[in-house]
């Protein structure tokens, strides 16, 4: 499938064997064994959401992937989870060829992934994190930017701001996260200085995610601004306006405490959207580029247009 | 000056009679004679900041660039001023050449500046004020993104979603405003769809801006997390961190008015910092590519610079 277009070689790439420096984010619900195979198959690089499994559950997503495509594929950790060694063990077990880990010290990993060859992403939002994650080994960095449906770090850096000023500090493959939906976003991050993107909503949109389909609709209903970040100072995130962000906004400007934020964060858990497809009483976690999503697609068509539109976007570019 | 390096063309040039699609931006205080000129000089448009200027003093101004050369150059002028009209009676009078305005009804101006060749650039924020402007007959869109020092529009969106969304919504040419201080910024916009870039903050840290050497240093010294955006829901600011700011946020924390803030906002006029050198007391607005500025530069050699760091950055990509 990936043979019909030119391939985009970068250091990601290389480092990863992929044919295309583009990461499926490992969102919660989201994705699943369908939508990572038929990444991995199209020459990007599927992440497991290991954030909605049990470990068992993990574990057979992982066969599935495996028996769909020999290509490389990865899954997603949140090292804040109180299970997460047991999921870690899991990646080691099953001898999945890639991880990606958010939310925790790089230290508690790295080095027995590395044993096993695996290869380590770490997620950062700053300068000062990636120093961290690169001095304990990780083989590339994922770096989060204020656009980035879900949590977005607490600096908000602008992905236009926070790639060059990690190109300047770190030599590691940069893989840039938050509002990328297109060929013309991945364009713009290698002209930064990264070396590939990780695209979350826009895999959301297609025909292989495990989103409920009220999900997808409205993804693809949604506008330029109809994203907002909530939580600020607590723990921040990007959502689509609903009536539960009307309630949560009402509640923030009323004076709410950090626990009572929590509590309403909690309340609405994604579960409620992404599995359940009730579109109001949870946070549709979605980035900033939800505005320019018109369609669902199977994911193989995706990752063809992203291509097509990168080789376009760097041919019309002046010179 | 501008012969040394090939140049960048783009509609934005073309439309403007420039070597590069480069616009400085017409920042109060900062962008005087000296600064418009040098960059006129080196290819890109220099722009007036008649923000801080009576109307005689934008007229002795406009004589200073035009004395220092024959390159194309504007004048920005805010449309919420009160003597906006005299302003705007000026720069007809003297025949500059370019116009940007922001914070109004382009309506006002467009018809009567376009009758006497001014070009019209418009400052929008988002797809529905870039519709309106488009109907009004400009000449083009001066995109402001999140990342901007000053103020960005209250929609919050990044250039990353910002710039693709309107090249998808208006055919005009596409200035992209926020965060950019070198050519990696300008090779993104490119690739976006963008037509060109207006830089702010960079070029204050030059020989030629007209602010306090206080003001210089302070960019200099700055790092990638050291600006915050203050005033949500009421006027929203992008400024540096500094003793003013911490008060300023203290104040919101404590459930500040909207008069409040706009009375703290006015205590803390930029004057204080960028004319009068005091930077702990007032606003000291600057982007959020503020941590990628590292030294003082003249005009001319940023120039270069940039024009360089775009032709790298594009012969970098892969393909």
């Amino acid at each position: 499938m990936s043979s019909s277009q030119s391939l985009i070689c970068t250091r990601l790439t290389e480092l990863l064997g992929i044919d295309y420096p583009i990461v499926q984010g490992g969102m919660v619900w989201a994705a699943g064994s369908r939508l990572v195979a038929a990444v991995s198959k199209s020459g990007g690089l599927g992440l497991l959401g290991s954030g909605s499994m049990y470990p068992d559950v993990l574990r057979e997503e992982i066969h599935r992937v495996k028996a769909a495509t020999d290509k490389p594929f990865g899954v997603n950790v949140s090292l804040r989870r109180d299970d997460s060694q047991a999921l870690l063990q899991i990646v080691l077990e099953e001898g999945v060829p890639v991880i990606s880990c958010s939310l925790g010290n790089p230290n508690i990993y790295v080095d027995m992934m590395k044993e096993r060859g695996v290869k380590t992403m770490h997620v950062v939002t700053n300068t000062k994190h990636a120093a961290k994650a690169e001095q304990a080994g990780v083989d590339a960095l994922i770096a989060v930017g204020i656009e980035a449906g879900g949590h977005p770090g607490p600096d908000e850096l602008a992905l236009m701001t926070l790639i060059p000023q990690l190109r300047d500090a770190t030599s590691l493959p940069l893989v840039a996260a938050g509002g990328i939906v297109d060929g013309r976003g991945l364009a713009a991050i290698l002209a930064l200085g990264g070396d590939g993107v990780q695209i979350g909503t826009r895999f959301i949109a297609t025909d292989e995610s495990a989103v409920h389909a009220n999900y997808k609709k409205m993804l693809v209903e949604a506008g330029a601004t109809d994203s907002v970040l909530i939580g600020r100072n607590v723990e921040l995130v990007r959502v689509l306006k609903n009536q539960f962000t009307t309630k949560f906004i009402a509640a923030q400007n009323a004076g709410a405490s950090a626990d009572e934020i929590l509590m309403l964060l909690r309340e609405g858990r994604p579960k409620i959207t992404l599995k359940d497809g009730d579109m109001q009483n949870g946070q549709v976690q979605a980035g900033q580029g939800v505005g320019m999503i018109r369609d669902i697609v199977p994911t193989a068509e995706l990752m063809r247009r992203i291509v097509g539109q990168y080789w376009h976007a760097k041919s019309t570019m002046p010179g």
